[in-house]
């Protein structure tokens, strides 16, 4: 069973909070690929090697798998008999699943109108109590505390500091995968909560001596929920990259350690970046992410673009490499999908109708 | 870079009909995890150990993927400048996410109406060129066969002998992570190829002596859809498994000596027992699968009730190994779902309204 994979924890159990009396909850997730982006690649130039981190294949599509294995083993362990969390997305979706496979009751709750069903379908397949509340988000959270404080049941949201524990395997595995750590990551932020477990792992890996050197990390939030960068709080933060709409961090003053102790940047891309990324993707690498996931990849091309990359001249004999981690898979928002791409067309059933909508060389 | 995976071309290259000239278009499919399944193990008993191979967590979202890399790659070398096929599923956002990785067009044929736009969300998304003809699936086969008859475009539907090819790598992968074969391998059994696959691939694995058996090959069609068991073509198949809704299987007769020659069944589960399945899989394993995926576990289920096991017992000291296929993912098809789960709970934005709705002990 040696090449067997068995999730997170029991990878990388050395660098994480547990012990020999920690249940293990896992659905083995991580082990996620590092696709070569070989279009990004090919537009940098020959010294140039981008990578892909998918992390929209965890068991739930996103890379919230990483840090639900660790707070619900934890939870486990401190007796909990249920979780909880206020979450219309990827959090909820992976607390539920976690629970499911812990035998935890897990309670969701989220603001009422404007959730579209299918952002809860996941949840509700685990089996998770749903619960709209007339409110706002700020009231699910509320409540969600509230609730927490009083009874033995475990905040699953970002707030829970072995979730960040847990995401720090993604920087081990990059390491692991590439041999040491790239040049470059860039990763979109939101909550920061990623950037700064990223960076923790690559700090750790590299004083454990796992990888010679730590990558400049580069951070990209969407130009509508930029508080970071623009340096204030973003009281209503509008952007397509749902995920990453994030007025006020939680992990604010941990991302700008990030960026300041790595040499890195925090700085932001428009919708219409984004866009063009979250379909460049799909188009010209073959790879599906959510828009959100798409704002690693915008940050990329508009440095590409600004001449950045320039003045970066790798070792002789070496490439510069570059990681971009999306963050969630595509298929968490066919909606923005069908949005952005071309429509059906309609033909009668017949070859040479067919054959009229696309240029051929006959055989 | 010794530990980074590179999909199932180069992992299993010595297994596969590729040379150093084929040109491998990956996108580093395949390694998807196996996962313990400790509620159906529990159930069986203490001699018994369950695992999910989690196709989902291919790169598209299904097993798809690993026969697409082959005929997508072959294609390339034979100097395709297009692939096409009919499908309103799976097939096409593989096919479609291999094309664009390649930098070739794709071309898809599907049947006007009755096709949920969702469905092909990556297909459109991944730069596919779709068409929605006015006629059935077997016109729009139909069409897909001329034209690649008569222009360098290569047909990617399951005809293509590299698809099968590719698929073996699955059972590669579950006699590499276990350290052999199991005993038994269940699968859901809609066109037949996937289990015509999984069985050349352990027989292969077992001539080579990298595995020390072979598995019982255990398939299950659903009940609407069951021209196997039935041993007669079913002209209209009816299943809310879409997945596995044929009624003419391509590989019948593999299928068939899959089962003779492993000592295995063919059976059928119905609609019930699948989405029994489904909803156990994913409330109390965690696991969230398509529809038809779950067709592999209904089929444990039914033999476990039926008391098939009690005359399997393991050698001393070792237990029965239970690998079950979970095909795709349960993103794809989100509306069955919502439909298969409880409802959103509305209620006062109150931690006492929430409170009304779940039994706890206070801390």
């Amino acid at each position: 069973m040696a090449k067997m994979w068995r999730g997170i924890i029991e990878q990388y159990r050395d660098y994480l909070p547990v012990t020999s009396a920690t249940p293990v909850v896992s659905l083995c997730e991580g082990n996620t690929p590092l696709v070569p982006a070989r279009q990004l690649s090919a537009e940098l130039g020959p010294q140039y090697e981008v990578f892909l981190k998918y992390e929209g294949l965890n068991p739930t599509g996103s890379f919230k798998d990483r840090g639900m294995t660790m707070a619900v083993s934890k939870a486990v362990e401190d007796g909990a008999t249920a979780i909880m969390c206020a979450s219309t997305g990827n959090t909820s979706a992976s607390a539920a699943a976690y629970a499911a496979s812990a035998g935890l009751e897990c309670i969701v709750i989220i603001p009422q109108g404007n959730i579209a069903l299918g952002k809860m379908a996941q949840a509700l397949m685990h089996g998770a109590k749903v619960f709209a509340v007339d409110g706002n988000f700020d009231d699910a959270l509320r409540i969600v505390r509230e609730i927490t404080n009083n009874y033995p049941i475990t905040l699953v949201n970002s707030v829970n500091p072995f979730r960040l524990d847990g995401q720090k395997s993604g920087a081990y595995e990059i390491c692991d995968a590439l041999g040491d750590a790239p040049d470059f990551h860039f990763i979109p932020v939101g909550n920061a909560g990623n950037i700064t477990a990223y960076w923790r792992g690559y700090v750790e890996y590299h004083k454990h001596g796992k990888a010679a050197r730590r990558p400049r990390m580069m951070g990209f939030q969407a130009a509508g929920a930029a508080p970071i960068v623009r340096k204030q709080v973003v009281p209503k933060p509008e952007t397509i990259a749902t995920a990453i709409r994030i007025g006020n961090p939680a992990s604010w003053k941990f991302a700008e350690d990030a960026r300041d102790d790595s040499n890195g940047m925090i700085d932001m891309v428009t919708d219409a970046e984004i866009i063009e990324a979250y379909q460049f993707l799909a188009r010209r690498e073959g790879v599906f992410c959510e828009p959100a996931s798409a704002a690693s990849v915008a940050g990329l091309i508009k440095l590409m673009k600004s001449g950045f990359f320039k003045h970066e001249a790798p070792a002789p004999g070496s490439k510069v490499r570059i990681v971009c981690v999306l963050t969630g898979h595509g298929l968490k928002d066919p909606d923005n999908a069908i949005k952005h791409s071309a429509e059906v067309i309609s033909v009668p059933a017949s070859a040479d109708a067919v054959l009229e909508h696309v240029a051929l060389a006959r055989r």
